[in-house]
């Protein structure tokens, strides 16, 4: 059963109501199918008129939806009315990719006369569509990562139907956002098997909708635990699919000697921020900070520490989740290799304290349990004695998000190799601010090495997620009436 | 221990040799990683140089190589020669497609002042090398898909190393070319470690190569059976790696009404030929023809048959190869829903004899065992009373690299309804001609959806190939210096 619950009270709110079940769920996904070659036979015109009327709904329903979100997560109204504004930013900046033709986009190599291999027939590349999409929503994001959120913009925008798996934590946002989609697809002209939604907090509602035949990619944002295994389940099936799934990380914060001369206090209050941001739920909270031993990084690690010390999360998004937070936390406190400098631990009934503790680089290197994310405002400080050390601290995080590195304005062979190892485990590389924070644009790349993400080709955020959904076709000697589609599926 | 083996008598040539151990396995591996970085930061021009001279070593070594490799394979002079012509275009293509910048090239989008949504960081999205790339080589192609073939190519054009696992039933010729290789590295100034070969017959020595911790992604050609157990050995390592398998298929070809009757006589004659060529042992060679029933339908099978009947394939790969063909065809002649229209049984000494059965398309659609692939001159032809049971036997194939359609010049339902479950199921749809034969160019797509290939959103044809080996990395706020490199790797 499903139950709205007060994030900051833990009280439920309203009735419980039933999971879908098998049926229901095989039910979405028929419906998704049935309508799936009409879907991607639509003009891109018509896919963006639908991704700027959910905006507006999105937009319209702003005071309800945000003050429904703020109870299930305890997020804050600034912040979610932010991150709404993301989600219709968003669904919009799809749309205009959709004008500026991107979908249909056709690569036409005309035939060249003679024999092989300078002789050929005339190819005409382009994409499509491919099919029903099973789109998990996160708990972290109730907007952007959610119902209507990333994933779901850009299948629809590929001409991809979604079967939405709402997440359990946030359930009446959930079916409120489902409800507000389903009348705009109604109003769009659209036939309603484009936009389902199935809904339940047990493995077994994720699981048969990741076996089910009619689902043609799964895309997932969540925890490592759940990525891995519907991971193995999409690839396990009769006909395998992609499993486009970003799984968080740890990402490693590099603060080099420079940085810490320069603006050591400043950065360590902006990374203090960074930490506590969302109550530090993200997949882009900084987990890892990398500091060498000198007298200026002595003074930015005391720093750290105080900032961090001085600010207060706010209420975690769920029990379960505060619960593994604690359980993390309790999991560092008894590693004899970490000397605690933040560790102000709270009753449960209480938001969390921030956590931060102090490891030497080769007692990092060697605990992998040390290279696990602990979500949550929890971060370790990893001291080398050398850039060496710090590019094997690197080297065995292994895969992340992001890589941030303070203080490599300077070109030489220790930030160059900096700069290589953090593009070998990472997604993003940041050379200022925090990580924090993922603009939404076509040059963005969000996804990284395992465990960061289970395809680091290719991203979630940015309107690159488009090329998760629209598969390649070459057209060999099409007829005139097919080229005249320029590009648009049948 | 490897033998080289004389394809046509069946007799070894020259001495055994050993297979690679692991201890040579992991040698090799290590002597790519400790290249990797070196050879990332290679300018586009210097891998460009080196992919031409290849090309230019591979021609100057043409009249030997083609000679061993005949022997070895029984492929014939005039073939090999042409995919020797063709390997040798694909090195020279991948170096033309460097000299555009393309490796390189960088999205870049410059920061936007204000608040998130809009406002935003610089962002320039870059392309890194994946890192040592493990080639598995196919026997088919002992010059295109094997040690300097298209997988090659793109892997060394993009500036990832390239350990090769050649491919047991050319040994002989994968060791000459290798040395060839070898020597074109060194007088290009590149460390040995850019391009090392295993070797072995036994499954250990791949299953080692994909398990080793500095591989980086993985890229075959081969079989079902061999490429699916390699996957998901990709799959199972701590730290997976892309699996980018090109598996073959069924590649179902429509012969609809309209083509039978315009010109039946030809289409049977050159749908004969192709199933012929190479003695069937292309990925693209045609295996299922479906074909509706009319009268001009009946008589285009009986052309078809009469042609094939006509035909003498040459002898096979391998002894290996050629008794999986008999085992098929003896599968397929012990099916009670198939009716033999070509059954010319050889002894195994004898090259072998094409095979064609007529399978209603109800059988064909129930029986699950008639959508596997028998590699070699052999057919099912589908009789089909409808369009809508065409795109059932279609559908129920499921993944193929390609789908050719005859005779759908003309737009209706009926043609509409194909091209969309022909772009559904493959990667290459053709409406004329024959799938045998993969032009190398940008806007090939050699892939599509399971069983063909692993990852049917890539390419192991033409250009396109090399975006499986560069993965995107969104810089943040990059400093001026890094700025300056414009997209080389440091």
């Amino acid at each position: 059963m499903l139950q709205s619950v007060d994030a900051r009270t833990g009280s439920p709110v309203g009735a419980q109501f039933p999971e879908s079940t098998p049926a229901e769920i095989d039910q979405a996904v028929a419906a998704a199918v049935a309508v799936a070659d009409a879907f991607a036979a639509t003009s891109a015109a018509q896919r963006a008129s639908l991704l700027r009327a959910l905006a507006v709904a999105l937009e319209g329903s702003r005071e309800s939806l945000v003050a429904l979100a703020d109870r299930e997560t305890g997020l804050g109204l600034p912040r979610l009315n932010g991150e709404l504004d993301r989600t219709a930013f968003q669904l919009r900046g799809f749309a205009d990719v959709l004008d500026q033709g991107i979908a249909h986009a056709v690569v036409d190599d005309p035939a060249v006369a003679g024999a092989p291999p300078v002789g050929r027939p005339r190819l005409a590349k382009v994409r499509v569509p491919v099919g029903p999409v099973a789109m998990f929503s996160a708990s972290n994001f109730p907007f952007a990562f959610s119902v209507l959120g990333g994933d779901t913009a850009a299948a629809l925008a590929a001409g991809c139907p979604v079967v939405v798996k709402g997440h359990p934590a946030h359930p009446e946002l959930t079916r409120q956002t489902v409800a507000l989609a389903q009348g705009v697809v109604a109003a769009e002209g659209l036939p309603a098997g484009v936009f389902s939604l199935v809904q339940g907090g047990s493995i077994a509602v994720g699981v048969h909708l990741a076996q089910a035949p009619g689902i043609t990619a799964i895309a997932f944002t969540g925890s490592f635990k759940g990525g891995t295994a519907l991971a193995k389940i999409a690839a396990d099936r009769p006909r395998p699919v992609p499993f486009y799934g970003e799984l968080g990380s740890v990402n490693p914060l590099v603060v080099l000697p420079a940085a810490a001369e320069k603006n050591g206090a400043e950065l360590a209050n902006t990374l203090a921020g960074s930490i506590c941001l969302g109550a530090g739920q993200f997949c882009t909270s900084p987990g890892v900070i990398v500091v060498q031993k000198d007298a200026a990084s002595d003074a930015f690690v005391a720093a750290f520490a105080q900032a961090l010390q001085a600010l207060q999360p706010h209420t975690m998004l769920s029990s379960a989740i505060r619960s593994t937070f604690d359980k993390g936390v309790a999991r560092w406190k008894s590693t004899a290799s970490l000397k605690p400098l933040v560790d102000g631990s709270a009753e449960a009934s209480a938001p969390p304290r921030p956590f931060l503790a102090e490891v030497q680089a080769a007692d990092f290197i060697a605990d992998h349990n040390l290279h696990e994310e602990v979500f949550g405002s929890a971060a370790l400080v990893v001291r080398t004695a050398s850039v060496e050390e710090t590019l094997a601290v690197l080297r065995a995080i292994g895969g992340s998000l992001t890589v941030t590195l303070w203080g490599a304005e300077t070109e030489s062979e220790a930030t160059r190799s900096l700069v290589r190892a953090a593009t070998q485990i990472a997604g993003r590389v940041l050379f200022a601010g925090v990580p924090t924070g993922v603009a939404v644009t076509t040059a963005q790349h969000h996804g990284g090495p395992f465990p960061a993400s289970t395809q680091p080709f290719t991203t979630s955020v940015g309107y690159a997620a488009l090329d998760r959904f629209l598969r390649p076709v070459a057209l060999q000697d099409a007829p005139d009436w097919l080229v005249a589609r320029k590009g648009v599926p049948c």
